[in-house]
């Protein structure tokens, strides 16, 4: 597995903007470390940063105590600007509080931040064995729109109905995106998966849209996969898989899935894609309140994450730097945390990927 | 891994009717032997069930060749008489012609013969290797409404909305199969799948007529699990899972997921059930027209399913005893068909069976 075949370069409209700015001058970028152990991983990544001399200053903000009532949600509209004004950030995981009245904070960051595209690289990591070798595939889910609409109501007593809405606009941007990053990244194959024979005209707009982007893009195959096919070939052989695109919720369940083949949400990297260049990379697995604060979290993910957002930036040297010190820690063994099987702490593996840089 | 684990001794409404006819009898069973390869698996049902001296005669029906007004599809109104009639019927793989104006077959017997769940147990073959070992769960699925509800409409031009439907009837019916399915079967665990945290509505009344059908078996364990984070337990350990059930979409794509651990489609019976007791166990694999015809396919699937209608006529005896018979074969390696590395015919695999009896 060639690490630069997973992350070639690539130029974000972000960054050809960053151009104009001085070269030497720091970075800007949010960063939200989540509740639970979020505040021990992401303390992990700015060590880390640190270590490699990212020129990045962070930006902090934490998930507030009181309902924004700009947000709807437990996030502050200031959280959100800090994002929009400096076009990318990073977020530990965020345990949505249980009460009425407000909006998820996922969807709220995704909602308000217009993030159309969660882009989740999924590949097997040298040295750590799962019941899958070589894996290395990109699923890339649409993230506005579909099973989340948020239309749902009781028709009569005993009958709900809830509404799925897909879009020309959000359908043909997503596979813009997935194209483009396929093309970029040097992947050869697109699948657009779906369950058309079933949702004719939703997801047979989604496939029209997919189709219609994939003509411009003769060089890259495309295919179409039913999503329970695609399951079952993804356990399978999921080196069958290149690029993935689909729509939201089977996203959702494929992007996991393909998380679990190599070991797991706490080792794969996400990042949202927003209009005019936004990225705000995440963490997605959970915040694990059973060991936050002990300082026993695996910080990969979220370090894997931050990794991206480097790329989004054409950090380029510094985030292959930071993902081969990550992917040799693991891969040596001696510095594991738990649920990889080690009893490493959070700090002994970061000073070992650190000692690597 | 017993096999009477898996199919211990139940009693159907449909077989206390039985009792009030003579013992011997013989029962009649509708066969669809279907397309491409399903009148090559058919005829190993028929005569496995020869071979081993089952008292069933067999009703056989193919899809027409015209669409019957009655039911809208290829499959006419006589041939799903004849399953209402009988109670039991068993199904190869049907391609649904591609035109217009008619309904697909797999939709048509479902909707017509109101077979409201579809249970699909998933275990591991002994002797036949996958990445799993010891796989031994049992996914029941919501098969007449949700997602499946053919209610779509484009609002504008380029939006498109689908409905999904749960009600609290259909939803109450499938968790008293799935419970009672669990208690009678010696299974210990039912976990319900569902992603209620963004359709709140929809899968949250899934969830509440769950839990209600819960209450009453104390003695099964009774838990929830979101879809996204189903899969990835799934793969990363499937021993986690014992009965699950499901709305129609989820049950789709997880069943799939199952057969995919240990081995496809090709290996797995599924059988579907309708009110008043009516079961229709079929292969879920395709048709495979490639192979047509050239005594290269593998009958597991529908054998298999046919042993599930055994029981469901509580013939559980000459269901245990086919039962064994293929598993054996296949265990032994030496009478494989090529899907599973092979090189054996499908009459060679037919006859090794019969052998076995
Ligand atoms: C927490 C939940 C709302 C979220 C989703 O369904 O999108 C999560 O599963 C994810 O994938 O980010
Ligand atoms: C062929 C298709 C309509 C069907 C479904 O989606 O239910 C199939 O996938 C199945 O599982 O039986």
């Amino acid at each position: 597995l060639s690490h630069s075949n997973l992350n070639p370069n690539r130029t974000s409209p972000l960054s050809l903007a960053r151009a104009f700015s001085s070269a030497t001058d720091p970075i800007r970028a949010t960063l939200f470390p989540g509740d639970g152990i979020g505040p021990e991983i992401a303390e992990s990544v700015k060590q880390v940063f640190r270590a490699a001399e990212v020129p990045i200053e962070w930006e902090e903000h934490y998930v507030g105590d009181q309902i924004d009532p700009r947000t709807q949600s437990f996030l502050t509209w200031e959280s959100l600007e800090s994002v929009r004004r400096n076009g990318v950030g990073l977020k530990g995981p965020m345990a949505t509080p249980i009460g009425k009245g407000h909006r998820s904070l996922n969807l709220t960051l995704r909602k308000e931040l217009n993030l159309y595209a969660n882009v989740r690289p999924c590949y097997s990591l040298p040295g750590y064995k799962t019941r899958y070798d070589n894996v290395n595939l990109i699923t890339i889910r649409e993230n506005t729109e579909g099973e989340y609409s948020g239309l749902e109501h009781q028709v009569v007593r005993g009958v709900v109905e809830s509404l799925k809405i897909i879009t020309r606009q959000a359908s043909l941007r997503v596979a813009e995106y997935a194209f483009h990053y396929a093309k970029t990244h040097g992947r050869e194959r697109v699948s657009a998966i779906h369950k058309a024979n079933i949702m004719q005209k939703t997801d047979g707009l989604f496939l029209k849209c997919c189709r219609e982007v994939a003509e411009k893009y003769p060089e890259i195959t495309y295919e179409e996969v039913v999503i329970d096919n695609c399951c079952m070939m993804l356990v399978k052989n999921p080196a069958l898989f290149d690029v993935l695109v689909m729509p939201n919720l089977y996203g959702d369940i494929i992007s996991d899935l393909c998380a679990g083949l190599v070991g797991g949400l706490g080792l794969t990297p996400s990042c949202n894609i927003g209009e005019g260049g936004i990225a705000l990379a995440e963490a997605v697995h959970g915040s694990a309140p059973d060991i936050a604060g002990k300082n026993l979290a695996n910080p990969t993910a979220l370090l894997l994450s931050a990794v991206s957002m480097l790329h989004h930036l054409n950090l380029h040297d510094k985030a292959d730097r930071i993902q081969d010190a990550i992917l040799k820690t693991i891969a040596e063994g001696n510095h594991r945390t738990a649920d990889l099987g080690g009893s490493s702490t959070t700090t002994d593996f970061t000073k070992a990927i650190c000692d690597h840089l």
